[in-house]
């Protein structure tokens, strides 16, 4: 299928509110819906593919249009939020592309891996002649679901783009417009750079929570009761859902299996440090570590 | 030397305040003495080898007695408490042996670690005929020192005590009565089981944040700049003072190896999921990790 002649819009455009389409909201998509509300944005729409989250949508009233209906939802939208989890975005791309869209409509989404989306349906849209930006909102937490859901949870949080050769520049300067909108600092960055940072940033740590929970208390769960802060900081996002996180892992397989094997690699080095009493060598570690983590995180205010 | 008689006191002394003695205050020690200031406390004198920091304790009137003169410090304390780091003590302990101590004198202390020193210094005062109660109360945080110290740190904390059977039990009732009136939650158990315990819900977390900020940060600290919450938390413990950690990790030598290598084991097994795209296996471990972290910690209070 040839690709679809892209219109520029005027510069006026870019920087006013596009008409908003979210599609499957959870805690994301829900605080970007708030946000619109909040900021009285003039055309928003919001698809879910149950009716009980449609229920919840209006009752929030969320969207000026809360609906099962997918063409309905998309039907005008300058800018389409993909907002449901990676897995699930070849289908709904499939079902976007038998709806009317909006010419000049720019597709985007939410998901925290970039790679795989933007080879996947990004290339996808693109044969289709229609824009497509990727987008990592980085404000998240354990908490998960349009019940969690709140206004100005992307104030001051970076929103990471990942626009590609084929990305139009109004696409891209439309998406940031928004962001910004929202009060995010947007970057641009490659998928497969954003992909390499997560992974150590955000997926190792996730990992390796999980696996300092399952070791110190698989054994005896009741030793537990002893923990304080520590266990329970440094465990915090081992509270995430599972089923998100095993996704999210799969799909960044090759970064975080990198970034893994360094971190096993670096506790194996610390163990054998203490193993051979080597104290002059665990002590750099710690003041290694150290000096990186208070470079990012100032003590005073952590 | 033969022990001294341990005479035993009535019930009635057991409840009231004992004079205290508090040797080398930092966080947990200057603590204390906030404490014992806010509730009064009859008679309060601590010691600091560093003429400075009696000024700072003179400053903030800590007690009633600072000086760096040690004999000074402890004549007259029913109750002394080592609050300098572990691997100061046998020394501190020997220069204690020379001065004039109250026959009955209860020496406790404020380590993390208590299997070598209920072993050492436990053993030497033991001998000596004089009444030792290891002790750990848990409230602590990355910061350090005097400055630190506030009152009701220990407020609804656990404190740990590790008595053996050489401890009388009018020493554990004291000790034990001394940290209820500082409002911590009193468990006694055997040190041996102290350190297993804390080497899975605190030292391995604390090696396990700087191996993971290792593991993220070194390669290029630049991407830190993308970080959130999950690795500022994950890699809070990190910040500890490296000095003190490596004493710690090194004194609780053999427990931090044995849950060290189990960590290292369970992150190599998750590594081993994502490598064989075992989805079920990797979702089920993060299930697993999930439900022990939040049977600990309730997700709502996070």
């Amino acid at each position: 299928m040839p690709p679809r002649a892209i219109r520029f819009p005027s510069v006026s455009l870019v920087s006013a509110l596009p008409h908003l389409a979210v599609l499957g909201p959870g805690l994301l998509g829900g605080s970007l819906l708030h946000d619109a509300k909040r900021l009285g944005w003039p055309n928003v729409r919001a698809w879910a593919r149950r009716e009980e989250t449609v229920e919840q949508l209006r009752a929030q009233q969320l969207a000026h249009l809360a609906t099962t209906d997918l063409a309905a939802a998309v039907q005008g939208a300058q800018v389409i939020v993909l907002a449901s989890p990676v897995g699930s975005y070849p289908a709904l791309v499939e079902e976007l592309l038998r709806c009317e869209l909006a010419s000049q409509v720019i597709i985007t989404d939410l998901g925290s891996v970039k790679g795989p989306v933007v080879a996947g349906i990004g290339r996808t849209l693109t044969a289709a002649g229609i824009a497509f930006v990727g987008g990592h909102p980085m404000a998240g937490s354990e908490a998960k679901g349009l019940a969690a859901a709140r206004p100005q949870l992307f104030d001051r949080a970076f929103c990471l783009l990942t626009p590609t050769p084929d990305t139009p520049p109004f696409a891209l300067a439309t998406i940031t417009a928004l962001w910004e909108a929202l009060g995010a600092q947007v970057a641009t960055l490659e998928a497969a750079r954003h992909d390499a940072i997560m992974a150590r940033i955000s997926h190792l740590p996730h990992l390796a929570a999980a696996a300092i929970t399952l070791a110190a208390l698989e054994g005896d769960p009741n030793i537990a009761r002893y923990a304080a802060g520590g266990l329970r900081d440094t465990t915090r996002v081992a509270s995430g859902a599972p089923a998100m996180w095993e996704e999210i892992l799969s799909e960044n397989r090759t970064a975080v299996l990198n970034a893994g094997r360094e971190l096993h690699q670096k506790l194996g080095e610390l163990l054998e440090f203490l193993e051979n009493r080597d104290h002059a060598q665990l002590r750099a570690a710690l003041e290694q570590a150290k000096a990186l983590r208070d470079a990012r995180y100032p003590p005073a205010s952590s």
